[in-house]
């Protein structure tokens, strides 16, 4: 006995998704087959969709329908201030903190040796070249502060500021909320370092 | 700041999957975008053909995309023979056992009250008519031992034995390969119970 063609080609294909391995792929096929053939005829649409549609703006490089993306468009932005992040999600974040009203880079990624990724991947020649537009005046540096997000910190402030470019970091510290009892000691450390006049 | 709408449309597409919530739709959406547009691609076809070209058998209800599954469309297949089982990975396991020969009902789900499933939801009308057909001698019911399949089991098993019919139910018992000290009591109740004389 053998699953249908068309079945095991669906199979297939939702192994190519992240983390997706062959029991989760047969039960995503399985279930839309049987509970939703709507919402698999809504996956396809949307898939062959963003594939057409979707590109990487020509400035930031985060996902946009457009040539420069609507944030790299806009006049209220501040164009002397160039925050570079990891992913769109990232930005996402710096967005909702509504205190950031400069520019940005989407790296889509991070360096990673052991994975194969270096600096080509992650698009830095492009970066070097936008952060030197002459109109930039400070790299703010957001990526993330794993191990990989601080080494791509580091290799990028290098590079930048050989090029006579202000760089900064986001500040490390006790996070909004917390209690310094769950706080690891690194991060309190960081904290001690960089503390500020009470006045401030 | 607002991300793409073809990002936005594939992410809540992505959210109909079954256990995917949004930063699993998410993470899928970015990673084919920004690493597999080929597979994103490979995705949509075979979602759009799955939904037009499988269908249920019309004898024993597995997804096959003929009108008669090749199982039930086999004559080397004894006939008189009828499982029961929940799902085609189900009938699949069932099969490669390679120590069964006769023919399969699938379900498609199972008896659930409390999820609303109740005896219309998973065809126990066909069953009835399919093993009521005068050629089959004997059910084996071959659904989970959860609670829900046992139930099932049961409550299937009530309804095919008022209309005459040979039922019967795989064997509990200790699993292959096992050791006693980490067998569950209720199993090594079965097994006792269920004990078989050593020439057999």
């Amino acid at each position: 006995m053998k699953a249908p063609a068309a079945l095991d080609l669906l199979t297939a294909a939702f192994k190519r998704l992240p983390g997706v391995g062959p029991k989760s792929a047969q039960r995503f096929a399985y279930y839309l087959l049987q509970h939703d053939r709507e919402g698999a005829q809504m996956i396809s649409r949307a898939l062959s969709e963003a594939v057409e549609r979707i590109r990487h703006c020509a400035r930031c490089n985060t996902f946009t329908e457009l040539e420069i993306c609507e944030t790299c468009a806009s006049p209220r932005r501040d164009s002397g201030l160039l925050c570079v992040v990891e992913t769109p999600s990232d930005q996402l974040m710096v967005e909702q903190t509504l205190s950031y009203s400069g520019l940005y880079f989407v790296l889509m990624g991070r360096l990673s040796p052991l994975d194969g990724i270096g600096p080509k991947d992650i698009n830095l020649d492009r970066l070097v070249t936008r952060a030197c537009d002459g109109v930039v005046r400070e790299v703010i540096l957001a990526t993330n502060f794993t191990q990989e997000g601080e080494a791509t910190a580091h290799y990028i402030g290098e590079l930048l500021r050989a090029r006579g470019l202000k760089v900064t970091r986001l500040a490390r510290g006790v996070p909004v909320g917390s209690e310094l009892e769950y706080v690891d000691a690194g991060t309190i450390a960081h904290a001690l370092r960089d503390r500020r006049a009470v006045d401030d």
